[in-house]
């Protein structure tokens, strides 16, 4: 195999927003070696090709592939002829651009002749025509393509134009969008004839292939595509060209262009680590949430302490040097931060009270600081008092940090507790921990989050659910790691109407919206909750009339689920779940209480509709 | 045929966004008979399902359907027994609720035992005990149903479980996405056993049926479906229950009810006029735009008065009692509204300069005006002084004016000149007239804008085209009447930074973004502008090298194309388009000169990315 930091990194300027300048530059600037230029984007640009050559060069930017050239081979005349007559217009402004190589995609058009023998001849032609100017020609499968569209039929054409300044584009999405794979390429295709890879990962989506491609393309390690898999063939045949991403999407099209870049070139770090040419520090291993923070000032913490000590939450800690308290409930810490100066006080500002950071339990924090790094995820360090421990964080793509703490054994005490002054008293032990962090992004974030959480956590995608806010729907799928002790669901909505939506537009981007905490017995749990006058979410008694229809539950249990404001669910492998509500804090962020019985993995999603609904009619003043 | 308007319109609370009590509001206030109560709006309600039979009462809405009931027939033992008791739980729902019919949708749980015998078993029994209390049941197959999922299978195992408490349910949508339709429906199915009927449209989308069910349906009218022959087909076989939407869509579920209830309302009203049942005021005969109108200060006047002037306008009349001008250029006729205290001067003080109305040529303004009335679309009429005509409008759903004006002949001038005294002057004759007018709408109302143009003035959709504008992507579909004389692109961008978007955002809306005059000789029309130093958008020199590499064009007629910023299209008949663009006008309009040849058809979409780099160049200063 060979070093594949050696591959120049390149990105097809149709992946990003912008005019072409604004492009070349958001490429450089992420650490991109090389683009593709992609034919739109020249001709809406303002100034010459040889402009945009001297752009490159200043920028460090090799021009990799001039493309598409589209409808060419196997065309009746007098269009062939037409054709190589374009062909010879766009060598013209290949060499003003300084670009060697063009990509001739399979022909789409009605008037294609299904002749092998006549595109190849044509792709002959056109290769020759190219090598008279020292330039290159590379043929690509288009999943659409009218006669051609598969790689194996691409190859046979090229093999049969026998022209060394023509070879093959592979292209993983239009490879794997037809369930097929590389299988047989090396052997059969000699490595020389492997001219260009593009890379694209996509959703399993069940639609039509083009519209597929044209709007729904994502970065590797965003969608569900097996592109390591793609790659490693690929290597394995030979190929020593530049690692190419080509992407179309509609929100990477309309998103600020260097933020999609920054995670274009982190989706081939990450891909060249899948496939075992250049490692990266090792996933961590995950083993929990170690505790919340939120940013306050003093009134909010008031008011915030008052609403923890109905759930059973009491003031354990003051820190020691700084305005910050720690709140604890059995396992479950919270940090409510309220030091002026500070990052929390800076996002105190932005976003009023709110979830400023969150501490995973790792293995290593300084290896997982080593891989954010190499990832070039920003790595921030606090200022510290004197004898204070230094805890390492990353940032989310929101701002959010997240703290990465070295799990301690039962015995100890995390290490940065140290920094608190522990109030004497008993902890409550009515929760076990986190159960799961819910974030609210905007559509527009959700793939950079995505490449966040895998990329650098290992976190993997869980299923897709569809929720029914009264006011639009919002999509939810966690990201869990750590055997199940991180769980992490990001929650969109395209509606702005809906309460995630409303969130989400309040905080001008994403942030974590509730945080569920795990209870082994949620009745007992939501007794005392009851007790202590906790603010629950009130649930309506239709809901336990369906409940009755729907499960085997007695009149009793159904009793006590009503009272206690509890909503249920089980899963098809007989796993049960238990869960509550607190109204919403501030408008910004609320709690639940779940409890997991007999191994139950969902998030209680079939419920979703009813929170959804009893949080729209607080806000809009029905209750 | 029975007569129509005896049916009850009725609509399924899931087609409607909000609370339960607001939605039953919003239809009722539309003026709908019935609802279809959707379980899950019930679920979330926080009162007693008698609240909500009172809330219809008061509201005289009937409840047509209680639904759905799911996953019900050919199960396994023990879900058999489980099932009938889950029915029972929801007849004692249904009685509190005042509704008698259920609906049962066919089984898609993985446990299904594909035996219509059981089926109709399991039907037969569910019928008996629902007939105990004098309810019923009705069966409609799901596009994705497990086992049965065509209405013929449907009906074979009602047919079989042979209960008079049992019948079919019918759904559009269901039926007509498996390309399927009723044929064999009358003479087959008696008239009694057509219990229900679930009508919804849908674009032609070439994606899984679940997907597209759930997330895409729209309301009749505003698809691709023949749902006027599926119902046609449903009433010859003798169909005599209420007409009721049931229409899921993602857009529908975030926007205002009553504007949705009332779209709904008025796609039953058309739907009826499809197949003949209940006639409207006839749709009218088109006969182009005589006039764009434009709310504007004195000193957006004179700004837009100079540009006028350079593309040939001249001040031909002024208005006998407002402060109004007319400006004419051959047969383009604009009118500039600085009237105080009207409805121009209302759009001017929350849009800026900007377009208030435009006139169609109609054959009969009054017949037009008894349709919209019909169709519950307001009518508007101005105030006017004395001896002034009154020239009847009707509002877009973005409050934008539509006149409508008897056509003249070529002998008589139109009657609503009568109000202006004609300055002295020779009229240029460089423009035959308006081309088209597009309107950018955010992505929320485009669906109502599609029912406003084809229920209201029958115009028909064009082909759909997607724009990439370098911010994000632009969908745009024309919709077209008069034989051509009436083209009115509708454009939509879901990405707020997009030239559509930023417009769309500015509006909080929709508007008329440009408008396209016609000229017989685009390149005369482009030299005179040219002399008069219009502000025509430049357009790059890389747009032409790529013209001539694409079609047979002369490098003299490219050097005249290039010198007078004209862009090129052909289409497939081989028509062919030149056109150029202005400036925009305040960031809100701009104008555009177009000379379609040899009848080319479409609107240069092909050319739409170069326009709008260059106009998102001169918003961001780039020229």
């Amino acid at each position: 195999m060979p070093d594949l930091r050696r591959l120049p990194k390149s990105i097809a300027t149709v992946c990003l927003s912008g005019l072409l300048p604004d492009k070349l530059e958001a490429a450089a600037a992420a650490g991109f070696e090389g683009v593709e230029i992609f034919e739109n984007d020249l001709l809406t640009f303002d100034g010459t090709p040889a402009d945009i050559r001297q752009i490159c060069a200043d920028l460090d930017l090799a021009i990799t592939l001039f493309q598409p050239f589209r409808d060419f081979e196997a065309m009746p005349e007098p269009q062939r002829r037409r054709n190589l007559d374009r062909a010879e217009r766009k060598f013209d402004t290949m060499q003003a651009l300084g670009a060697e190589l063009i990509l001739v995609c399979s022909n789409t058009h009605a008037a294609a002749l299904p002749e092998p023998e006549r595109a190849a001849d044509d792709l002959r032609e056109m290769a020759e025509r190219a090598a008279q100017r020292s330039l290159r020609v590379c043929y690509e499968a288009l999943a659409w393509g009218r006669h051609v569209n598969r790689w194996r039929q691409a190859w046979d054409i090229v093999r049969h134009a026998d022209h060394p300044a023509l070879g093959l584009c592979l292209d993983s999405f239009h490879t794997l969008s037809l369930q097929d794979d590389l299988a047989g390429l090396a052997g059969a295709v000699p490595a020389e004839k492997l001219f260009f890879l593009q890379l694209a990962d996509a959703p399993n989506l069940a639609m039509d292939v083009l519209s597929w491609s044209r709007h729904h393309r994502l970065f590797p390690g965003q969608g569900e595509l097996p592109v390591a898999s793609f790659l490693r063939d690929l290597l394995a045949a030979g190929y020593a060209g530049p690692l190419s991403l080509e992407v179309f999407n509609d929100e990477f099209r309309t998103a600020a262009s260097r933020r999609i870049a920054r995670d274009g070139l982190r989706s081939l770090i990450w891909l060249e680590e899948q496939v075992g040419a250049a490692p990266l520090p090792a996933l961590p291993k995950l083993s929990g949430v170690e505790f919340m923070e939120f940013a306050v000032d003093h009134a909010a913490r008031d008011e915030l302490g008052d609403l923890l000590g109905r759930l059973g939450f009491r003031h354990a800690g003051t820190h020691r040097t700084k305005d910050v308290e720690l709140w604890r409930n059995g396992g479950a810490n919270l940090v409510l931060n309220a030091e002026p100066d500070s990052a929390a006080s800076e996002r105190f500002e932005q976003r009023g009270a709110s979830v400023c950071a969150m501490a995973l339990r790792v293995d290593d924090p300084d290896r997982l600081v080593a891989r954010a790094q190499a990832l070039s995820y920003p790595v921030w360090r606090e200022r510290i008092g004197a004898g204070e421990r230094r805890i390492p964080a990353v940032r989310a793509p929101d701002g959010t940090l997240v703290y990465l703490v070295e799990a301690a054994t039962a015995a100890t005490r995390p290490i940065w507790e140290d920094d608190f002054r522990v109030e004497p008293g008993v902890d409550a032990a009515g929760l076990l921990g986190v159960d799961h962090v819910a974030q609210a992004v905007a559509p527009g974030m959700i793939d950079g989050f995505v490449l966040f959480y895998r990329t650098l956590f290992g976190l993997e995608p869980d299923a897709l659910w569809e929720l029914a806010d009264p006011y639009g729907l919002v999509r939810s799928r966690a990201f869990v790691g750590g055997a199940g002790s991180v769980r992490l669901p990001l929650n969109v909505s395209q509606s702005g109407n809906t309460g995630t939506g409303r969130f989400v537009s309040a905080l001008a981007g994403a942030g974590v919206h509730h945080i569920a905490f795990t209870t082994a017995d949620a009745e007992v749990e939501m007794e005392r909750a009851a007790a202590r006058g906790a603010p629950m979410l009130d649930i309506p008694e239709n809901y336990y009339e369906d409940l009755a229809a729907r499960f085997d539950l007695d009149d009793g249990e159904l009793t006590v689920l009503a009272r206690l404001h509890l909503l249920y669910d089980r899963d098809p492998e007989g796993g049960s779940f238990r869960h509550a509500y607190t109204h919403a804090f501030h408008d910004r962020f609320f709690f639940e209480i779940a409890e997991r019985r007999d191994g139950y993995r969902q998030y209680g999603a079939a419920n979703a509709a009813v929170r959804m609904a009893a949080q729209g009619r607080r806000r809009t003043g029905g209750d």
